[in-house]
């Protein structure tokens, strides 16, 4: 909390998700305060937005938007029939360069459709835009994409997955991220033949790429970045969470049923957070739908305030990165 | 430990994968020593073994086979030019009859192309044989397949895979296993074509199919089987490893970092111990490949004596259980 950079507008999405507006509203609060040179678009139906914020009204901008794009709408029926969603009308304001990046937590497929026409792609180039995100490992995190936007691959997708990876992942004064491509084994002839003309076209491409990886890897920090297909990709995130879960529930278990002291449950405890909140999935909250001309963050559906707030801090980071131009630059010259 | 059941033949690989022959006569000597009505035939080259036994050698039957498939050879390699390997002769044994189920922990892509070619598919029904393995879950566990036998699938491969999870899931005076078709999203529109295309096979199957799953819900005991492709299994499995290894790693090092009593120190370590064991890889490993004509266990090929043991037992368990013959029956029904 309380990064301070260059001067940064957001246009949130206050009325897509499962979560309550309140959520909303607590983590937009509670960022507004501890993040300086950020302003925040709240994007909804102004009524209900200036109910929500009550005395305080006064203090946001609010853009009024009457509709909203529900969690079960049908992507095409979302993208022709909800033109005055808080969706729309907060990707429009991305559009219209009166912000710098949208956050929804809304239906997935609506905001992949509707802000691939609003938008569009940052370079002719690009043949699709892909989910981005960082996942906890050793050492700190490893970007992934894709995470789901797109089921079936070609290899010269997966290139661009890489050179986009690549893009998210630089750090200024440190070496090119090192980028791997999933695979069912790390031998040269394993995996499909996709994945086999992927790594030929990442061995000519000029980037740090590494060579194949697989599931474990993702957590070693052996690479920065890793490739795959958007099956694969969500699978893999969502069994990592899953499998987390499980870990926390039995440990949990074990405490309960073992015959500690209070001191030793209190210190085992203690612990036990400790490593769960380094690891924790709302602090990766947020995927970046990267390839778009903006920034466009995809919060998880039900994420709680903390998480949103989360996604609220990676779409300014990646706003003040420039990543879309950056992509352009790289995707210009390849 | 300590299973009794009727008389089962085991052939043990004994000279592939890349644990010491030490280690996999030490898992040999001790399910020996703790299971009853179990033979183990040790297949391998005899000087070598009868070496490694010492003293007690005589009391072991010893299959001699002077070959080895290498760990990085080429599966059609060792399909050709390696029929005295000690992987061919396990194979044979049970062909034969010798033996009612052969355990590997040598070099997969070999197991694969070898156990087909000498075995064949229990029913001329079956396209492909595929990976199962049961996974740690909430409640028990839960059977997941292919876990990287077929890293392209069709809809009728996932329903058969579907098919055959639901034979090894099967329990005596229960209801039939519920089946989950693996998805990046739970809703009916998701998905790919293969995988659109398997939901409306399967819900016509006869199958207690219960619809999509994500890849958390395979450690949420929200069902019985996960069925998926090849490349999306094995990923998904791995992924959840390394996430728990990192974890426990997290969870080591607040331990180390906290200022603890000794006490206190012990007993978390202690809870730690019991909730990493219950979800230990180690206790889940060994994959069988079904769909052939006979029970053929993949070991991890790094397993130690405690995980090389786990897989002799899942041997032992499924050829009693007559696993292959239970599959030629239901697609012969289908």
């Amino acid at each position: 909390m309380g990064a301070v950079g260059e001067s940064v507008t957001l246009a949130v999405d206050m009325m897509s998700g499962d979560q309550t507006l309140a959520t909303r509203l607590k983590a937009c609060r509670h960022f507004a305060a501890t993040n300086e040179n950020v302003t925040l678009l709240l994007v909804g139906d102004e009524a209900t937005l200036r109910e929500g914020l009550r005395r305080r009204a006064d203090d946001w901008q609010v853009i009024h938007a009457p509709d909203v794009v529900a969690m079960d709408e049908h992507p095409a029926k979302a993208l022709r029939h909800k033109s005055d969603s808080s969706l729309h009308k907060a990707l429009e304001l991305v559009r219209d360069g009166q912000a710098q990046a949208c956050i929804s937590a809304g239906n997935t497929g609506a905001l992949l459709a509707v802000s691939r026409h609003i938008l569009g792609t940052v370079s002719p180039a690009i043949k699709r835009p892909a989910f981005i995100a960082p996942l906890p490992a050793e050492g700190g995190g490893t970007w992934m994409l894709d995470l789901g936007a797109n089921l079936e691959v070609s290899a010269e997708q997966l290139l661009q997955f890489a050179q986009m990876g690549s893009v998210v992942a630089t750090k200024a004064d440190e070496p090119p991220p090192r980028i791997g491509l999933l695979n069912v084994g790390s031998e040269s002839m394993k995996g499909s033949k996709i994945v086999q003309n992927a790594a030929k076209l990442l061995e000519q491409s000029g980037l740090n790429y590494v060579g194949f990886v697989e599931g474990h890897d993702i957590f070693t920090g052996k690479v920065d970045v890793v490739v795959c297909d958007g099956i694969t990709g969500n699978v893999a995130l969502k069994s990592a969470e899953g499998a987390g879960a499980l870990f926390l529930k039995k440990l949990s278990e074990a405490l309960d049923k073992g015959m500690f002291t209070k001191i030793a449950l209190l210190a085992a405890r203690r612990a036990l957070k400790a490593a769960a909140q380094e690891i924790d999935p709302r602090q990766f909250n947020g995927a970046s739908f990267v390839g778009l001309n903006g920034v466009v963050i995809k919060s998880h559906g039900a994420a709680d305030s903390l998480a949103f707030e989360v996604a609220l801090g990676y779409a300014a980071k990646e706003a003040r990165a420039g990543v879309p131009e950056a992509i352009r630059q790289l995707m210009g010259e390849s």
